[in-house]
């Protein structure tokens, strides 16, 4: 059995799970809830050293860091790809997903912004800056990266979904969380909304999920 | 011409200088001195729109995102390759490398490091203990990691240098800035001294590049 450890609010797990669900793989889920801490308990740190998720047990092995996962995942379950066949192609996905994963995500995720709160005294709205700043810095050149190709199509990359998208959804479901205006980004708004016509897309978001909580507010 | 736009102090550029020189491919480096803002000149934005460095001019086309670009150099140019060949290996290749790439570098890289300061307030201690908090988790996981594992050799994947080695020796690199104790870190360092034994490695260091300033101290 295949085994995804997550959170419902993990933009990482996110990733998976939708790239799970586009590919029909079924997978039980074992979350481990982040504001808790549980992702540091040793059994799940002898899975992943980082303590951090997602994890996915596949295949007699552990795999972790979520573009990594993916790419197994596209290798070795090849329908329907996540990835396009060429070269030059491959290359925009992944540089379109990396935008994401590398340079807007990590400035942004949970143990950024508590050491913000907890280590440098940050309010909430000198935290809410900090956050949207950064998506919008990310968002202003992915918007010009996809308004200004003929690669982009429905989705990132052509008409079917791919890497690209698995990280663009999640990375605009978290700039809700202080309500940045996205009037700026027509096409990743575009994109977003046909992502989400697809049920993968759906059932992965983090309201979908059997350890989501509700809302604070 | 094979073009690379960098920074001698960018890691991310430094990442992709050593696969060229790993796979003896002639490039002419474009320097941007990002410290003065040269990445933000319309010229170059409109190769990355980003302002960020890398950029590589290759094959008639812009790539951008470092391990992009790699992943592009190992599939059209294979030879010595950065990738194993078992997916598995591919994975867990790809995570050491995002581990540093998504989950080190980003944090720590001179944006956020100038909105820390800027933005933030922050004095150059308080700096430099982000900085390093950042290294030293993400290499606490890395290190076991490496030291686990019956796949790390002489490199962080078997006995020839690749994708992992690439990502580790700018961290470690950087790791010097604020003068982090390396000593919990034995595997990494042994890594490290493995591929700077090899001239791609040395010649791609920082102060080997032609835009390399001296040293501020």
């Amino acid at each position: 059995m295949i085994r995804l450890h997550g959170y419902y609010r993990s933009s990482a797990a996110f990733r998976v799970r939708a790239a799970l669900a586009l590919k029909g793989i079924a997978f039980e889920l074992v979350p481990h809830h982040l504001r808790k801490g549980e992702q540091r308990d040793p059994g799940y740190m002898h899975l992943q050293p980082q303590g951090l998720v997602p994890a996915l047990e596949i295949d007699g092995q552990v795999l972790i860091q979520s573009m990594a996962i993916i790419e197994y995942l596209d290798a070795t379950r090849p329908e329907p790809p996540l990835l396009p066949p060429d070269e030059a192609g491959r290359a925009r996905v992944r540089a379109l997903a990396q935008l994401v994963c590398c340079d807007i995500h990590p400035v942004d995720n949970l143990r950024v912004l508590r050491r913000l709160r907890q280590d440098l005294g940050q309010d909430e709205a000198q935290v809410g800056a900090w956050y949207n700043h950064w998506i919008a810095e990310g968002f202003d050149a992915l918007e010009t990266l996809l308004a200004d190709s003929p690669h982009t199509g429905r989705f990132c990359h052509g008409d079917t979904p791919g890497l690209a998208d698995l990280c663009l959804v999640p990375q605009v479901v978290n700039s809700y969380n202080f309500k940045l205006d996205l009037t700026p980004y027509p096409t990743i708004r575009r994109v977003f909304d046909a992502c989400l016509e697809l049920p993968a897309f759906e059932r992965a978001l983090p309201q979908n999920q059997p350890d989501a909580e509700p809302p604070a507010g």
